[in-house]
């Protein structure tokens, strides 16, 4: 057995590398390969794409598998050991189910959406990239169909995303948030909008950046296993525990904008960065699904970053890199500023608020789209109409309409792509509400801007489990109860009640 | 035939993009990787190396080239098509003598001695690299043993880099070279040192970064296809003919290095972005060998960059960015300091005469090893005594001794890693006398800072052709001759006779 698990983590860590090195055509493709070098890079990603599924779906890993089984129940279910065969064994299923010829077709197809769309938002056509989405719908179906015996064809999906979650949950889910939302957005924005405009003086880029880092470096993100690059879409990407890669983007005129996608973004690292390293070359070594990742860059990013106690620690230092611009300005009103509510267009630089109305839009069109319901030339009128009813602003075009996320247009699949938004979301509030149980004394600390018992906790019950457990299991594991809107709801009525004096 | 030739290229183009995806996971090592990175890095690395040398090694390959063998014969040896075809068996013979396993093995080890070199150089401490280099050793004498046959062990190690070539005849090129060289530089150093004291002022690295770029662009790089980023140790590096990218160092105390670096690395980059476009996925889209490569960079960087006629043109531009540093100094002074030949210790700041001089101690010496004559224990002391009897000068620590090369540690092999500068600064001579014959008007054009009929007979007569001549079929057919000293001694004796008023 000894010789047959050694094998089979043999066997992962070659598709564990291979993605590692397929990570980083990714991250250079995004951050430094000058324009000439993109058609090499589209053959150069299909090459290792088609080679790691060829490795993954490899008919020994299959045979290790079945051999193994009997060893893994005689383990008990969260033992290393145990875990790393169910959880290969889960995904090897999974990838098992598709052809590597289609996964090759996707990969072209998802390359040339994505150059369409690099061109069709600048110049705002959404008919230059309507026939490749109606060729993804297709794939989407096509991939839906290689796991027969769904409830709803979204499912599957969602599936490779957040694993285990379906449809119907999530609309039931979704309602009852919606109905909790609505009336709270509808009496924040009654009132006199909040002055955020200390946000939009002129910033330099060198200071932001550096105050950036810093305050990383305290929460918890370690630059010795990554680093920071400027994209216009950040992101976090792994290419190994030991490298682990966040990037952001700054613009002068608008201080919250960069900062808080660095703290989201190096929520996502820290996640990432404190798996046991033990896992490394194993499908454990891995964020467990979207949506707990997404608690993580949601818990720092809004619960520890834009809480009033973070910037009782942090706004005098920020107004000793911004004297200028910020010494005539409360603390009250900058926090009070970069927790403005204002419905709006974008999803990226949506308020906590309104934020999960934007998902919820998306979430629908995919489900909309993926039943026949709605086609897609008719995806930007729809949109439209959504935002119109859903946040009561409109979009003159699609730029910052139906093309403005790049979630549809960088793979092959429409479906699956944002509901781990909103369960990240949701997700964070239970997760925070569980550590302030345990460590009352974490709000004290953020005040005085230590970090380190909130990262260690989150480290001990989230972090170092990697995907030995489901988003499920890991939620009851760490809350004692499964998924639950509630803390959310009270975190979210807590604060903006407080905020706006409701 | 039409068949077999396209399968034999998309096999051939699935070897070139893992190469390229390959050369990323380099390029990133040397650049911006963070330190924790490395262990997986090597990994990585290990496993495309061992994919793409399985995929160059496939039997099918082997079918094809027999198979297209009569077609080949019956196309002139210089077409494209019979050119790809020799070229491909070629290196299918070579890497077919390799076992994929150790190859693999290799690349593990060649990662990890450049992760001991990189902490070992600045601590100075050779034992942290020394038993990597024993292994290296091994792994060299390893690798030439699967080319049985050979007259000496190196050959087979220096044909990986400069085909044809032999210890042999390197042994009496260099020795009739260092007849000519030796009493040059005694010659020189008889007299009053030149004062190069103006290049050792304060000069900010952005104002070197941006006249580099500068003077690079006009030289003929091309941005679109490749960028210029920072590391120690200056290099080119190629993902595809679309992305060719350079790096270069800057010493804000000396205004030479890093400039001279850039132009150096420029030079080899041009020679790929001049490759052919046709051969994009092909073996032929490569320098033909690391002599011919090195000619190309050491043309332009002293041949054209340290000429006479470059600085009339670039030196009033210089003194612009740094008016402080050089209003005061003459373009005869500062022409005179970038050509300053003073005997020292380290090969990459060394002055032309005595470069080769360096090359050649690192030559023997690696023959001396691959001989058994020397032990890796006694190397840091057989380079000191080689540098005290032939440059008469030498370094108390390791670091600026046997260290400060990264060849011997960024591979899994010494031996052939060096022969190409001098190699290079041969033929760089017989190529410029070459080009001058055609276009006598190149002097007087580079006066005014014009590189375009220099830059475009190099693509026509050497660039454009990638691999498809052998660097001595190439250096027939452009200087109907064969490699020849003479127009390199007649060129050092020319301009450092002139220099110096010898």
């Amino acid at each position: 057995m000894e010789e047959k698990l050694t094998e089979l983590k043999r066997l992962l860590g070659e598709v564990y590398d291979l993605n590692g090195a397929l990570s980083l055509l990714h991250w250079d493709q995004s951050t430094y390969m000058p324009s000439e070098g993109a058609a090499a890079r589209g053959r150069q990603m299909a090459v290792l794409e088609k080679i790691s599924h060829e490795k993954m779906t490899n008919p020994r890993m299959g045979q290790l598998l079945e051999e193994l089984m009997p060893y893994e129940e005689s383990l008990p279910y969260d033992s290393d050991e145990a875990s790393l065969i169910r959880v290969a064994r889960r995904k090897f299923e999974k990838a098992n189910r598709i052809p590597s010829s289609f996964m090759a077709e996707m990969a072209n197809h998802g390359a040339q959406t994505m150059q369409a769309w690099t061109e069709a938002r600048p110049a705002d056509d959404f008919s230059k990239v309507r026939p490749y989405l109606e060729k993804s719908l297709e794939y989407s179906r096509k991939l839906a169909d290689f796991f027969p015996g769904y409830d709803h064809i979204a499912d599957p999906l969602i599936d490779f995303e957040d694993e285990g979650m379906k449809s119907a949950t999530l609309r039931r889910l979704f309602s009852d948030l919606r109905g909790e939302l609505v009336p709270l957005v509808k009496a924040v924005t009654e009132q006199e909008p909040v002055d955020d405009s200390c946000l939009r003086k002129f910033y330099p880029e060198k200071g932001q950046w550096d105050f950036g880092v810093d305050v990383i470096q305290r929460l918890g993100y370690d630059f010795n296993r990554g680093r920071q690059d400027k994209t216009p879409h950040p992101f976090m990407i792994k290419f190994s525990l030991g490298d682990i890669r966040i990037t952001t983007r700054v613009d002068e005129y608008n201080l919250g904008d960069g900062l808080l996608s660095t703290i989201h973004e190096s929520g996502h690292a820290m996640y990432e960065q404190g798996i046991d390293k033990s896992f490394e070359g194993t499908p454990l070594a891995d964020g467990t699904s979207a949506g707990v990742h997404e608690s993580q860059s949601r818990l720092w990013e809004n619960i520890v970053g834009r809480s009033r106690e973070f910037w009782e620690y942090f706004y005098p230092r920020l107004q000793q890199v911004f004297p200028e611009q910020l010494d005539s300005v409360s603390l009250d009103t900058f926090h009070r500023a970069i927790n403005k509510v204002q419905p709006s267009l974008i999803r990226t630089e949506s308020d906590e608020l309104t934020y999960n109305l934007h998902v919820m839009i998306r979430f629908d069109l995919e489900l909309a789209m993926l039943e026949g319901k709605l086609a897609i030339k008719d995806l930007p009128e729809a949109w439209r109409e959504r935002y119109r009813s859903d946040l009561g602003v409109v979009s003159n075009d699609d730029k910052d309409g139906v093309l403005q996320d790049v979630h549809w247009f960088m793979s092959a699949t429409v479906g699956g792509s944002f509901q781990g938004y909103t369960l990240g979301n949701i997700l964070s509030a239970q997760f925070y509400k569980q550590a302030l149980k345990a460590h009352p004394e974490i709000t004290g600390q953020i005040r005085e801007g230590s970090f380190h018992t909130l990262h260690s906790w989150l480290t001990e019950n989230i972090y170092r489990h990697g995907s030995k457990y489901t988003a499920d299991e890991l939620t009851k594991k760490v809350t004692g109860s499964a998924l639950d809107i509630d803390p959310y709801i009270r975190y979210l009525k807590g604060k903006f009640g407080q905020l706006y004096s409701l």
